[in-house]
């Protein structure tokens, strides 16, 4: 396994690549849900990249940027084994070098949930996948339905742009009690565990009531909030039944209807989501 | 010489082409200034592209958007005869679909000069030439030093972002009388286009104080604005001697430093510029 630290490497390293070349962007800190990202796309490309940047610009000031987990050794002994090729890891100094002010700004959908609660983040992010597709010039590009806000703005950036690949979105990883996997997870203390599973618990029912044929968008929201406020260690950021394109808040829920939430246990803030159908 | 109207058919095409392919992205209403983009393209690259699209998002309301030249049949005709290979002028809707909300935004370098006078006209150029740069992947990309902080943004764009192509800048073209080739100079009536040849003029002046070794940029700027007010038609929005990559203002003159300035002659808004060396 190759491990590539700047973009003039990257790229010529690139020109050697057997096609298709799948790219899987992460922070590292890896876990079973990033791994099953590095599967597929090893199942579907000849080449698998796999890059590790914790990427400053998408946390906002205060957030938790300088105690996200670093765990380059155990990452880079997860994807071996896993059979990744090529590991991106560019230091900050390389993305974002002195004088750097290029920005990618996706509108409108980033106004809402995450984009609402965490102003900029969508900022950063769609900035540096754009950098990191253009360094990889992937063919394909695989992403967790767990951030399905994220996904939602990184489709829209690469078709409003006429980007050159195809997004892959593999369904979200859970522990076996039903918590998404989350490289935030680590920071969650055995009781806060246990009430993260909270998170699940109320999209699985959002989705026994949307199998029961409620139609009615607030009744889930309500119901979603009442089971959530009963754990004492929540805290609501937003409970959400969106649109799935637009990130609108639905008044009628329909099929593909997005439900969505953050919710803070304790200090961390967690999200998850499930489309209904 | 084949015309193409689709980003898909674009992309489609790209993956035949001879490499290295050149794209020239031009809003129409071809020039000499233009022709030499093409010539230099069909240098240097085997394939050569050229854009014909009338951006609407980098005219401010009120600019000439709708009054600008728009002659296709010509146009073609002129790219025909230079040897030009595939024409991309796609319509409006291709470009920007329902919906389009995604944006590059180039800062700092933006907030000077044009990006001053015309403020939101850069986040326009940045945007529509990552599209372009994306639906065709030249090779190389050229264009004309005439717009001077034009160039400065794309390759600031290009560097900031890791896109996969090189910039190349061709020296303005001319009339006889030394007034830098534009579409919008149409526009001049006969005793108009007399009386802009004062920004060339007054660039010949900062040149040859340049070599007269004068060091203080001030007086430069001065010596420009004194010559330009004693043309009754014209009226000065910006005089600037200034770091060419920065384009922040200088006082004191070093070789490499950029002379531009836009004056609008009657009703029509010029810009021209020359390095100092």
């Amino acid at each position: 396994m190759q491990i590539v630290r700047t973009v003039a490497e990257m790229k010529q390293l690139r020109k050697q690549l057997a096609e298709p070349v799948g790219l899987v962007p992460t922070m590292g800190a890896l876990h079973e849900g990033h791994i099953e990202l590095v599967r597929r796309a090893r199942a579907e490309c000849r080449t698998t990249v796999t890059s590790i940047f914790v990427n400053p610009t998408q946390f906002l000031p205060g957030e938790d940027l300088k105690a996200y987990p670093h765990v380059p050794d155990q990452d880079t002994r997860m994807l071996e084994a896993v059979g990744n090729d090529i590991v991106f890891m560019p230091p900050a100094k390389e993305v974002y070098p002195p004088g750097f002010n290029t920005w990618v700004e996706v509108k409108g959908v980033t106004d809402r949930l995450e984009g609402a609660s965490r102003p900029g983040h969508f900022r950063g992010v769609a900035t540096v996948v754009n950098k990191l597709f253009n360094a990889v010039q992937p063919t394909k590009a695989y992403f967790g339905q767990k951030d399905a806000q994220q996904v939602i703005v990184v489709k829209k950036m690469v078709a409003d742009l006429n980007m050159n690949l195809e997004i892959v979105v593999v369904p979200t990883v859970r522990e076996p009690d039903g918590l998404a996997m989350s490289s935030r997870n680590v920071y969650l203390n055995p009781e806060e565990h246990k009430a993260a599973t909270v998170l699940y618990k109320s999209l699985m029912l959002a989705h026994e009531l949307f199998w029961k044929d409620e139609k009615d968008a607030e009744r889930i929201r309500k119901a979603m909030i009442a089971l959530i406020r009963k754990e004492p260690l929540a805290a609501i950021d937003y409970v959400s039944i969106a649109d799935p394109e637009t990130v609108e808040e639905l008044d009628a829920i329909r099929p593909g209807a997005l439900a969505s939430l953050a919710v803070k246990i304790g200090k961390t803030r967690l999200i998850d989501n499930l489309i209904l159908r």
